[in-house]
């Protein structure tokens, strides 16, 4: 039990550097939901947490206080391993979409409990929803069935699991105290950890385009995610994966599915598959299905050759009320009544394709959120067609608009100019860069 | 004009080590007290400087944009200097007192408006209502009307005059967020500036028993008020005083009331009266009555040895309810049931009479506040009889305990013999060791 009283002196703990014990933390958490610390308590600890960091056995601790904070998934009675994929937010990052069905061919199941976009980046429950009458409100009762049944769900958070996370998480949004390596990781991991996993991979964005835009932090990120993944039973790996440029061509949510339900076929970009089958691969290892990385790639490989994934992914869209037509014709998707070509101007070598601005000119075009409580277009994005290093003519095609109207689609074509540079030269960064796990961090680069 | 979605940019800003304009003090000051600025973002905004600071600027514009929030206590058409003393809370400081009452009978104006206790200090309002009757919360128009006639009034704050402070001051004190110099400095500096000063004293306690126990804090806090004071052409002055003991005989409301008359008799103890004095000395600098500062010693003192300070006195209480009579009578302040004398124990000097524990203890015997809204026992407290440095035999009295009950007096007791040590020397600060104003630090020591 915390009380009021007791809160500021915790607090000035944390600001001088002290260190807050597993009690402690449980009690915070507890009271915080519970409604006993306000906000503005946990909005100074938080800030103090931003400046002074949290030891090791303390991140554990709170996360642990947020998991115990509401229910669980509970999925320990399956007979498979249960594993899921997390993301740190990407910029036309649809290989959730692929990879949940994927797992479930190879005798895994997937309880993916994903997020909605917000800022720059896009949200899994944005790319499902786009599909018409796709259901990811499901109960936990509901989700369990379809797991049962067909291997796969993906769905929102509901209200039962971590509401500890749901609240602070909102309120860190308007603090400023979100950029924190021990608040984002226990925020991530308790949701994640709720989802009684065997195996967890991280997809952590590195580059200009990601949440965290130095490589050293990005890497420090996946470590304390790992160790907390471990520190709770759960064999978790990190791939630390470029964002300084989209992946793949579709950014936007319904052109997202489309793209997506063109890897399932074999066909999409290659860096969106190569992405995707590595993921896959290490999803295998950390569901402890095989140990052997070359195995464990031939058979994601195989299920997508074999069109097995495919199979799955439309009877997932039947199971959660989507209409399973799109999987064949993807012209039954939302589309804009616009559609603008924007060519190179200018011959030379592709050196930028910016994220972070196209995300933000998604969101100008309607389809992602500056609140919250804002809804989406699901139509409008972009087709970027071009890469860093590639060579361009001047009238050479480097982006479609898909956009609600005329003027909305001038605005957009002013962000693209922005965000995609041709000048002399590139340094794109390698595709996946690292591997990490709890024995360490081995570059792929 | 403020919005809460702005808010966290600005934040951020602070955290990041960045400067926020005049306009942005001024609008988060009034969206704060307009409630447009939620308390959790005031909270992470207190935090981050806490670790960040304030440039000299930012202080200035945040001390001015509190200030604006409400309304001023106008005197500007008086024809007499007005001048206020504030102290940073210290054990038995009573100066403020018989202070008040001198500077009046010498042509200045003392709008004095005063705090209670809370932690282990105490608080002068706290002290005058010990005296049966005597009203603090007097309106502006009453206390204007006093000072026109006495020239002096000792009152609470009230809801018109700086009511971000009010607020922000609750806030910081349940968020861990009160030991910052900058918001220290701008939460005092507002309100004796909504006195329409033209001087002001600031007795900047320190040593163990001060809120900051660090001595070049004390003068970085000394200075940084100093210089608010002068930004809005209220000559400031500073004086450095021991708080690594208490101040006096007397600590506890009642009790300090009666020394407090005894000092305007002119028989107060002996480092009460330096204390007292030299801060007068400078109120009356402050206030430009003259800049000879032995002259000015001189008539500080003679205010008291002419008895016309003590007369003084005696007006303000009766024209604030109180009853006169104490003046001549002290046995009707409120007297404890129980009084227990302390003696030594063992032979030695007295190397320590920390006033730390003793206002706690204060606290304990109810005559404190562990919150805002507790009442307090006005008769409660101690004399302490000694001093670091003195030599005792173990029967000598050091101190007289004021008890409600003989458990409170046993409780008392214990944490006297903590508070005061009898060892083989003492090394205590000079009782007066630095003067400040704007031209700089002058040691006294």
């Amino acid at each position: 039990m915390v009380t009021e009283l007791m809160v500021p002196r915790l607090i000035e703990r944390k600001r001088d550097g002290g260190v807050l014990t597993a009690a402690e933390w449980e009690a915070l958490i507890r009271g915080y939901v519970d409604g006993i610390v306000p906000d503005y308590q946990m909005a100074a600890l938080a800030m103090a947490v931003i400046f002074r960091g949290l030891e090791d056995a303390e991140l554990v601790a709170l996360t642990r206080a947020m998991l115990h904070s509401g229910a669980r998934f509970e999925l320990g009675d399956l007979d498979r391993p249960r594993v899921d994929k997390h993301s740190i937010g990407g910029v036309g990052d649809k290989t959730s979409l692929l990879l949940a069905p994927m797992l479930a061919c190879l005798d895994v199941a997937v309880p993916m409990i994903s997020g909605r976009g917000l800022g720059h980046t896009g949200g899994t429950l944005d790319k499902l929803e786009a599909i018409p009458g796709f259901r990811t409100g499901l109960s936990l009762a509901e989700a369990r069935r379809q797991l049962e049944r067909i291997g796969v769900v993906m769905v929102g958070q509901t209200p039962e699991l971590v509401p500890a996370d749901r609240k602070l998480y909102a309120l860190r949004d308007v603090t400023g105290t979100v950029e924190s390596i021990p608040l984002i990781s226990a925020s991530i991991m308790s949701k994640k950890l709720a989802e009684s996993l065997t195996g967890l991979v991280l997809d952590i964005k590195t580059g200009s385009g990601a949440f965290i835009t130095d490589p050293a932090q990005s890497l420090i990120l996946a470590q304390t995610m790992i160790q907390l993944g471990e520190a709770s039973g759960c064999r978790t790996i990190g791939l630390l994966t470029a964002m300084d440029r989209p992946l793949g061509v579709a950014c936007g949510n319904a052109l997202e599915v489309a793209e997506a339900i063109r890897g399932l076929r074999g066909s999409g970009p290659a860096d969106l598959m190569e992405v995707t089958f590595a993921l896959g691969a290490e999803m295998l290892i950390a569901g402890g299905v095989t140990a052997d990385r070359s195995e464990a790639r031939r058979r994601v490989e195989q299920v997508v050759s074999s069109g097995a994934a495919l199979e799955r992914f439309r009877g997932m869209v039947e199971a959660q009320g989507g209409d399973p037509r799109v999987v064949d014709d993807s012209g039954r998707l939302p589309r804009a009544p616009v559609r603008r070509e924007v060519t190179a101007g200018r011959a030379g070598t592709v050196s930028r394709v910016e994220p972070r601005p196209i995300g933000q000119a998604i969101v100008a075009l309607g389809g992602g959120r500056m609140r919250t409580e804002d809804s989406v277009d699901p139509a409008v994005g972009f087709e970027i067609r071009v890469r860093p290093g590639q060579r361009v003519s001047a009238a050479d095609l480097v982006a479609v608009v898909h956009a609600r109207s005329e003027a909305d689609a001038d605005r957009a074509e002013a962000s693209l100019a922005a965000a995609i540079q041709v000048g002399d030269g590139s340094q794109p960064l390698p595709l996946i860069s690292h591997r990490v796990t709890a024995a360490g961090a081995e570059s792929l680069g």
